[in-house]
């Protein structure tokens, strides 16, 4: 996708020095757009724990771009490959939920094991790595390619007239590698000519929606509106919203999805006013061995100051200002899990399925056990 | 209710100075306390259009008290009636949600017709003021009085352990004149020495909830805990909510609720989850004319840059800071209705009733036309 013009993937090798990784520092967005080196596996944990890359497409392509770098900085004796593995579990610990980023890191290992010479087991995971953020964009082009078919059929139905997308948090350009899963079917529309307008939940309580989102789609100029995540019910209520997309961080065999927090509130009023309500994921956030989302999908739990405290521009500054009386306390749940039951569809990497385990099977043939 | 041990109520006549009204200035909480002296019909009218008061009772009581300084105001001649009917005109413009407003003023204009003598038409509007602030909190008192038995009902069922109540935005005791609405049963249920505790949705975009009703709990020592709005839906997943209680700025003939916008959302995911809603409200905010809450209550659509930019303190002052690209709209509807089907229970000063017209009218009796 374009910023100020120019094309950008979220995460890159340095155009000249091949052992730094570039992403964008997205701490600072909307406000300033800052590039970021990474040049070590801490870096790499550093950046994903404390969020200056985010979304499950993303982590997972940060986290196969760590092991390159821990491949490099291991030492290059018999203690490589357990160098290898001790990094992969430091990375797998700085975000639990997403599977992408344990998936990622797997796969470096499995590539890394492969080879016998440790020049190769490099030149290996440098070429793994890449390989990771190519299949995260290719996946989310298709997820986009598919999924335009559902805008596409509303705006015939409507005679031409804007259809209004809801999205929560941002599963967008800036989760992933390139394109976004439930952005891409909304790029793809635009740039298609249809007439789309996107309502942006804010997606508090770290405000992915009203700085990223936003920011995203305002770089790429397609119309939308910033909402507070308490106002979806209401619009669609009065017939303001045609069809929701979100993202998912983990899909469980059966469709039920563990998302930002706040997407099951946001599915439950879908249905009570027969809105379809998709979810759009790369089948690597399906954790196929879980079958009940609500009871077995580890919902990581984040620091009362996200609640209590707030950052964003001032007088040209980024401040951070307190909400809430200093003494309450505060808890901040980062995802919640939709049911099966309360999705229309997914849309995925190889087509659209139902929210059932027949149904997504049928798209991924291989997983049937 | 006490504020650093000190009673107050939330509204109240200077003590030497029969003409001075003073109100505690909420846009400063949590941070500050700040007391405001209202003088004339216009501080009245920007103290409720600038929400220095906000929350339905409170609001009607202001408007009550600005016809008093609107009768001290008033042309001592046959122009006085007429000046006083402008007056209310302009409080009733201020807000277009809350019926306690219009309710608080035709009260007035009732009272001061019924007198002939414009020293008595002044004497009638300072004691009707009264009234009005009064009437409100001793609707409060006995919705705390009525309310607090499901709370006790709740911890009986689980043996004495913690009764969580989750609350959006502030029907608090800052809502209204003295207990407020949804937190009166809680303050009863503490006052008996029951063990509970309050998930306060923070409530966006203006933050009632984790301004208001975060400080006014821990004023009282109640337990309580600051949560995004988000995440209400996911604690009803995994058993932590036992009831919900919301306050309500209109409710219609039928039982559908107007209420703070995000209101509806928690009512789905609490009937999705078998956890009962409670709406507590005075009978002033009952609109006995409307049959149809989604399509008849008008619904207030505040400025964008509510959204847009966050209020809070910074290293000791009050600063505002822009949370999205400066660049990217904004819409802040500030209400939303709750359909009676969602509903388990409306709490009033008369008792508690099913949310439909014949249940309503059982305990209103008078309104059967």
């Amino acid at each position: 996708m374009k910023v100020n013009g120019k094309h950008y993937r979220t995460i890159w090798i340095d155009e000249t020095v091949e052992t730094v990784i570039k992403i964008i520092d997205q701490r600072f967005l909307p406000h300033k757009f800052i590039i970021e080196d990474l040049k070590t596996v801490h870096d790499v944990a550093l950046a994903i724990k404390e969020m200056h890359v985010r979304g499950a497409g993303l982590i997972g392509a940060t986290a196969g771009y760590g092991m390159y770098l821990a491949a490099l900085e291991a030492p290059q004796d018999n203690s490589f490959t357990a160098y290898l593995e001790n990094a992969g579990d430091y990375l797998k610990a700085t975000r639990p939920t997403a599977v992408n980023l344990s998936w990622a890191v797997e796969k470096q290992l499995i590539a890394i094991k492969n080879e016998t010479a440790i020049a190769d087991k490099i030149a290996i995971s440098f070429k793994t790595a890449n390989e990771i953020a190519d299949l995260d964009a290719g996946y989310c082009q298709r997820i986009g390619e598919f999924g335009v078919s559902i805008i596409e059929e509303i705006s015939r139905q409507k005679g031409g007239k804007t259809v209004n997308v809801l999205t929560h948090c941002n599963a967008g350009w800036l989760a992933f590698v390139d394109y976004g899963s439930a952005t891409s079917p909304i790029y793809a529309a635009f740039d298609k000519g249809l007439d789309v307008h996107v309502w942006v939940d804010e997606t508090r309580p770290r405000n992915q929606g009203a700085s990223l989102t936003a920011w995203e789609l305002g770089q790429h100029r397609v119309p939308h509106t910033i909402i507070p995540d308490n106002v979806g019910g209401h619009l669609m209520q009065h017939g303001q919203v045609d069809m929701v997309i979100v993202g998912s961080d983990r899909t469980t065999s059966t469709g039920d999805v563990a998302n930002k927090i706040g997407t099951y509130l946001k599915a439950l009023a879908a249905i009570d006013n027969q809105i379809p309500f998709y979810v759009a994921l790369p089948s690597t956030s399906i954790d196929w061995d879980m079958e009940n989302g609500i009871e077995e999908i580890p919902i990581e739990e984040r620091g009362a100051d996200e609640v209590k405290y707030m950052e964003g521009l001032c007088e040209g500054e980024i401040k951070r200002i307190l909400l809430t009386p200093a003494n309450s306390p505060a808890t901040n749940y980062a995802f919640d899990v939709t049911p099966a039951r309360l999705i229309t569809g997914l849309i995925t990497e190889r087509g659209i399925c139902s929210p059932n385990k027949e149904s997504i099977l049928n798209l991924f043939p291989e997983k049937k056990s």
